[in-house]
């Protein structure tokens, strides 16, 4: 007997992001694995168990997952946003990867949500519209010089940029590093945008300028996008903004 | 009286993808607006008004939907996959920017979906588990020099790269060019991920490699990721592979 693991995407945290093959996937598992407040957001379900763990123990988190379905229990590992955009898709690749052989026999299935830069993308137009890349800015997992050509090269090359993981309290200097690296390459007036908490109460979604761009409002909860010399803001009477990347870089706004 | 322009995202297809926000959406919209099979996706309201129109006509149908709303209609545009990523959402900015003033004054929302990246990096593990970045093969609206040019950064710097509308008719040599552009930086072994109509009746993911990887089975409705040299496939016994992307870059996987 094996058992199965499913890794779920629960999407920016209400309810109405969550898919109706995630909810059926959650309420299907005997067991979920996940950081606290993911696990918070879901529907309790009679009998089923649930192991809490802290931000940050990833792979202590998927080993944990893995052996129980081993056992032949039926898991689910909770994930914020997409489970396979900087979250815990990977982590139990990983550990599948350098685990007991009984773990290649597991089922295994991700669940995709609603990551980030989509619902940030969403709040204020289309700024993701044409060619982008995402980079997370954590340097735990990854050189700092490894961070630094990739922003070059991305926005030498013409991409809107999502910036995950833009500050954490042991990462205080990244974004703003990360801004002045931006600068070689972007113009003052290029948009940034700073979405915090999008999708749960108290979100935050504010446009501003890479000359601008203010280090000290990001946190854990924020995802930041950098637009491209063609993204464009239409400013609005009453509304808000609109922050958008044309479809074309042939057009007039390319 | 002013209308408004809900721009909803559906996901992949099918409704197990259709966050409870999207459903909300259609269902309280009075007009649609898109592309035929899309609007054959969603659930039938009774005095709705469909506005069916073709593949590529994007602009027109945005111009069409704002006009409506500016006549106090509530309308919903329909986007496959995410209405932000090379889809509806950047033509209404388009059209609302060199529009009438009027169209500035619409509440326009846009609501975020599972884009195809997402669905079929779910079906074959984590590919996209570190920095990615996406690129549209095609060259209607952009030169091609100009998409050379990011294929050649993104590949150079380290990004797993999602191929979106790889091949069409019109466009029957791109993809064949861009893997052999791709094979200057990325080793034959990098793994490529073919997924056709993923989240879709008799759809079909594959895994093959840059050096393998054949440019006569994409088609419109195909999306492409190519990894990066930290890419790895997990084969096992009795189960499909598993392709994903380590979190660090500095493992004994980097």
């Amino acid at each position: 007997m094996t058992g199965r693991v499913a890794i779920v995407g629960i999407g920016p945290g209400d309810a109405r992001y969550l898919t109706p093959e995630a909810a059926a996937a959650l309420a299907a598992a005997d067991a979920l694995y996940g950081y606290g407040p993911y696990l918070d957001r879901i529907a309790v379900q009679p009998g089923q168990v649930r192991h809490r763990s802290d931000n940050g123990a990833e792979q202590a988190r998927a080993v944990a997952a893995l052996e129980q379905a081993a056992a032949g229990i039926s898991v689910a590992v909770v994930s914020g946003g997409d489970p396979g955009v900087f979250a815990m898709a990977a982590a139990v690749c990983e550990a599948i990867d350098s685990g007991p052989d009984i773990w290649r026999r597991l089922d295994v299935v991700v669940v995709p949500g609603i990551t980030a830069m989509l619902a940030v993308a969403a709040r204020i137009g289309a700024p993701l519209g044409h060619d982008f890349c995402a980079i997370s800015l954590s340097d735990n997992l990854k050189p700092w010089d490894c961070i630094v050509r990739r922003l070059d090269a991305a926005a030498d090359a013409g991409f809107v940029i999502a910036l995950y993981n833009p500050v954490s309290r042991a990462r205080p200097w990244q974004l703003g590093a990360a801004f002045e690296r931006l600068r070689r390459y972007l113009p003052p007036s290029t948009p940034v945008v700073f979405g915090r908490a999008v999708g749960r109460p108290g979100d935050n979604v504010t446009v501003t300028t890479l000359a601008a761009a203010p280090t000290t409002v990001a946190d854990m909860a924020t995802l930041v996008i950098v637009g491209s010399t063609a993204t464009r803001v239409i400013a609005r009477p009453e509304r808000p903004s609109l922050v958008y990347t044309p479809r074309s870089a042939r057009g007039a706004h390319a």
